[in-house]
């Protein structure tokens, strides 16, 4: 490896210890006898410091770079209690690793608003300001915490299809793909796979993976290539799985809280692990219409300006469940005591929702009267139902979107500020 | 939940307790008084035995099921040193969770042979076969053991896009998407991307994504949908890169080997910790050409064959690098001393090819040089290329092929057997 420490492994205690560092310079200034150069890499920043007298000529020279060069730098650490870090670089030697050969298009430092659109289209300049890579550092702790969670409660990890021949939740808004001579579709969602998964007897199954949505509609809170984390249980219902969204949403948050402090504080965020409440779609709507802020009748979907009035009556984490059959997926089991209630929920974080999913059918006569009932013909699910026929236990299950709760917890604006390489009605590139 | 315990958690030290275990017939035999059945979950088989006399009439007749029903028993354990278990379970209330209304396709128990194409139409019986879920159980540990790996090295984990609007790897065999009036295609991998993570500053990033190519061979070893496991890391070069693929197989085959012993004794196969050996693109094809049996010369890539005898000469793990610069992708970095060498290496694990990776160029009028030296345009990477002029660091990494690995650690003689809904030339569904 081209250096022997990372930033963040510095300390005092290295005191007059060389080392070698490598990174990018976030800034450079000279002033008089005095040349100071931040090196930043992955993992913080440090100051160099060049003292005429103090370091050779050719070093001072060497450390006279333009912004964003990507250097490696030998020295030894000296305590300056001065310093920022408690500690400073004395260089010995600068080596330029790649010489720029164009302008870097925006200031990395962040000290002049750049356009969202700018930053996504030079995203691997973007990534290099620190409120972006913190946003990335706390989305790899999101699935890492998904994913050490599933494991430790005995999940199994799948990888479903993400080509279909068939639209998998019945509805358009599918982009087409030519496989071969084949007409096909990316997934929109791994459902009927998870589904097929506990038929087939793996009991206890996550997966992330790329949903595809060709809706047209290009909002602050919609991505059209998105990152699903999803489970299903099986011989379970859907407090089952309730209890398991709210400790795994719970998991999360912890782990965001105690691994990514630094990020965190990049952000000025200040997150809390919440309490979940757990009310009715019925509760929600009557809370609604009481307060009368919003615009709301049952039967109804929730609108945005819903959802945020339930963050205002219920507070930031609440598990909506019941929801009317009428207005969820056709695989949604009803209730047993009223078919006009479904055993589904959300996860509405932050006034937004996060997660969704119910006890499913898994009575093949049921599944056909469901399918008819919004209007679809049971003839193009036959592979589907079919599977049903051959001893399909109960199951349920969820999915939280990636970049809706990374947006919410980093207190962005914008859902793309949240996808490293973002696809929308607009962007396939870079 | 539906059951109390996981057939795998009932010892003898259950005895006379009550339990409630949920399941399907896996068998069902009646001798005179006694009715044998066997229930299968997820973790394992137990017996269930219906007495006439010791239990009533009505638990014998609900007993009497056809293979495969899903069904839900409450009994109690009862230790029998004749049992295979040393206990069986004593019913006391058998419940038909979802009646079968179709003939299941074929037999779950194996002993009846059955075609792979048939197995493929109806996975969701298949992974019923004991065989089939062992395989994506060792899969799932694959997955956690590479991911628990990078995470503990300080790698974060990245989303890289599924939909491209360029070919990444500069050729053709590419899916075509239709996103929305662009012209797109399916991501052959995230090549592209997760060096622009690099020169984003992101230092060390792994990624688990699906790969797509359009090739039009149908043999064994391909799927045109695959998962690979890739990784990259900044400021490091090949022998960095090297030297964690070693590591990284190392840790799959040992995690496998401790947390997966039930399934591959299922299996019945044995899996040996590898003594990995490395050798020269050179010396591997010297070493063939002396023992004769294969055709090959210096500068060809390694057929089928070739990598076979790669096997039988060096063993069962063998890192071959510094292969000629002619034969490896255009942005493999060509070495120091001998240009027509490059900083590149594979992974050919039990005679296959299961990683790929090399050092990549950093330098853009180097870059611009690899490309036109493969015929290709330098104006059609122009995205690509320019992100090398902003201070690109010297990264090396790899991928490795997740269908491939568990193929060689189970023994299959099929990759279809290693992916949940395999995509091939002819097959689309389920």
């Amino acid at each position: 490896m081209i250096r022997t420490h990372y930033i963040k492994d510095l300390s005092q205690s290295l005191d007059g210890k060389e080392v070698t560092l490598a990174g990018w310079v976030h800034e450079v200034r000279e002033l008089g006898n005095l040349t100071f150069l931040l090196l930043r890499d992955s993992t913080g920043i440090i100051q160099v410091i060049g003292k005429r007298g103090v370091v050779g000529e050719s070093i001072i020279k060497d450390l006279s770079l333009p912004k964003e060069s990507v250097i490696k730098v030998r020295g030894k650490v000296k305590v300056n209690k001065e310093a920022k870090a408690g500690f400073e670089l004395i260089p010995e030697e600068v080596e330029n690793l790649n010489p720029l050969s164009t302008n870097i298009p925006f200031e990395v430092t962040g000290k002049v608003p750049v356009e969202l659109d700018t930053r996504l289209n030079f995203r691997y300049i973007d990534m290099r300001r620190l409120n972006t890579s913190a946003i990335f550092s706390i989305e790899s702790t999101v699935l890492r915490a998904f994913t050490e969670g599933m494991y430790a409660r005995g999940f199994s990890q799948i990888r479903p299809p993400g080509i279909v021949a068939e639209a998998t939740e019945g509805g358009a808004e599918l982009f087409p793909v030519q496989y071969f001579e084949y007409k096909t579709y990316l997934a929109q969602s791994p459902q009927l796979y998870k589904q097929l998964a506990i038929i087939g007897g793996m009991d206890k199954v996550f997966m992330i993976v790329p949903a595809y949505r060709a809706e047209k509609s290009n909002d602050v809170y919609h991505l059209n290539e998105s990152t699903q984390m999803d489970i299903e249980i099986g011989f379970a219902d859907h407090n089952d799985a309730i209890a398991l969204l709210s400790e795994t949403v719970t998991d999360i948050i912890k782990a965001v809280k105690s691994k990514e402090k630094h990020a965190l504080n990049q952000l000025n965020v200040d997150i809390e692990v919440p309490k979940i409440k757990t009310v009715t779609y019925e509760e929600a709507v009557d809370a609604l219409k009481s307060e009368g802020k919003v615009q709301i009748e049952a039967g109804q979907d929730f609108t945005r300006e819903a959802e945020v009035g339930i963050a205002r009556l219920f507070g930031d984490a609440v598990i909506v469940r019941d929801y009317p059959t009428a207005i969820r997926a056709f695989y949604s089991m009803p209730n047993d005591e009223n078919p006009n209630i479904s055993n589904s929920y959300d996860f509405i974080y932050k006034g937004i929702e996060i997660s969704s999913g119910a006890q499913r059918i898994h009575q093949p006569e049921l599944l056909i009267e469901a399918i008819k009932k919004k209007g679809m013909d049971p003839k193009s699910f036959e592979f589907y139902i079919n599977a049903f026929r051959c001893g399909a236990p109960p199951h349920a299950g969820w999915s939280i979107g990636l970049e809706r709760i990374v947006m919410k917890i980093t207190g962005s604006s914008n859902i793309r500020e949240c996808s490293l390489f973002p696809r929308d009605r607009k962007r396939v590139s870079p």
